[in-house]
């Protein structure tokens, strides 16, 4: 039976929560919190803190707390025997090293509180600091039921600065499509079906050879027309450089 | 019985005239292009054509040449009585203007011959000089058996310039997103499940009121870990703009 505390109670950690605690492999022994108030809904549930000191012995500690306040809460749980690790994905693993044991569990999906999670359909990216906590971990991901992916801490941050470019960045073009839909009276809706199709072809192809649009043809009239109709300064900015961008990508 | 023609066998042309000469509603009586050599595969199911005054006499004629041969195309069939309608999204229906009767049929799809489309799943935007003309292209589209949508130009342009941000400027991001994965040998299917639900979540809310990542948060530390991390001055410019505008966007 693995024990196992959970410090930080936002989506992440409360997402990891409510997965665990419903694995017979698993004892979730403490949940930590800075602010109480937001988990005392789960007390039935299992023993929980707003005192560090108070965390129960565990095999793995997982801090999910935001990113800035990792090292201090490792720093705080000094000494401890376990298995210590984080789940950011920006935040390299060696901010942890003053543990024997150390390592990062990150799941590679936007979580939030209101909607538990899948974690069959979600990807965990694994690193410890020595093979044996590689296996440990490779076996909770298992036990949670994702697929595992071993990346170092370099592969890691790769991971998260395209996951920006793939869905924050992607999810911004869509609002400002939708702004400019809802401006001039088009159902955003009209743009699902050629979303899914650019979707669709991403998962079967390299995007750079897919790309299509005024860019990539080089239609002069057409962006210049498209520009000319665009009000935000902003978006106009946006516009020309991505348009910039994908003329040079294809000079490549 | 309505007779249609199609002037220029490019990729919505040749969608167009496959699923068209497949209804009996439909005849087709004429498909031109101007190098012959391009079409002389159809010519047992169509009479070809590469002189634009062989084209035969018809309800429609469809031009879904290059945007920059639309007006020239309708010039050379002055005089002509049907419906003179094009297929482009950023093209005003007004280039027409020298016949009685025009309009513009407007697939909004990534269209590729090499695997015709089906059309039940692509919403097809009309415009008619007059609402006899509207009402006969409404009909073609249920025959094509599209969903239609009524738009003036100004909202056609609107929906291409929304298209470009929703679909090809996307493609790019996914595009880089690919390069950095690549670079790091991080295989890009890591991102299907997270792209996936990004979708399903515009498909249910305002992008704008879903942003998730570190511009939202503010959260200047990574901002600069991924920008340090970036290596192609173009996608570190394209990383500094967007998060620029997504901050921005947070404080309306």
């Amino acid at each position: 039976m693995m024990k196992i505390s959970i410090i930080g109670a936002g989506n992440v950690g409360i997402n990891m929560f409510e997965a665990l605690r419903k694995k017979k492999e698993i004892k979730m022994v403490s949940l930590f919190n800075r602010s109480i108030e937001k988990i005392l809904s789960h007390r039935k549930k299992i023993f929980i803190t707003n005192n560090i000191n108070e965390i129960k012995k565990s095999d793995i500690y997982i801090i999910s707390t935001n990113d800035d306040s990792i090292e201090k809460v490792s720093n705080e749980l000094k000494g401890r025997d376990g298995l210590i690790v984080h789940t950011s994905g920006s935040t390299e693993m060696k901010v942890l090293s003053i543990h024997k044991n150390f390592g990062v569990l990150y799941p590679l999906q936007t979580l939030t509180k209101d909607k538990l999670c899948d974690f069959k359909k979600i990807p965990i990216c694994i690193e410890g600091n020595k093979n044996i906590n590689n296996q440990k971990l490779k076996k909770l991901v298992k036990i949670i039921g994702s697929k595992c992916y071993n990346f170092d801490s370099k592969q890691r941050l790769a991971l998260h600065v395209s996951a920006v470019f793939a869905c924050n960045f992607t999810n911004y073009l869509f609002s400002i499509a939708y702004d400019i839909c809802a401006e001039n009276k088009i159902p955003f809706e009209i743009f699902f079906p050629l979303i899914r199709e650019t979707i669709e072809k991403i998962e079967k192809n390299n995007p750079s050879k897919i790309q299509t649009g005024p860019g990539i043809r080089k239609d002069l009239n057409t962006i210049k027309k498209h520009l000319n109709f665009i009000k935000s300064k902003n978006s106009k900015k946006i516009y020309s450089i991505l348009t910039e961008g994908i003329i040079a990508n294809n000079g490549k």
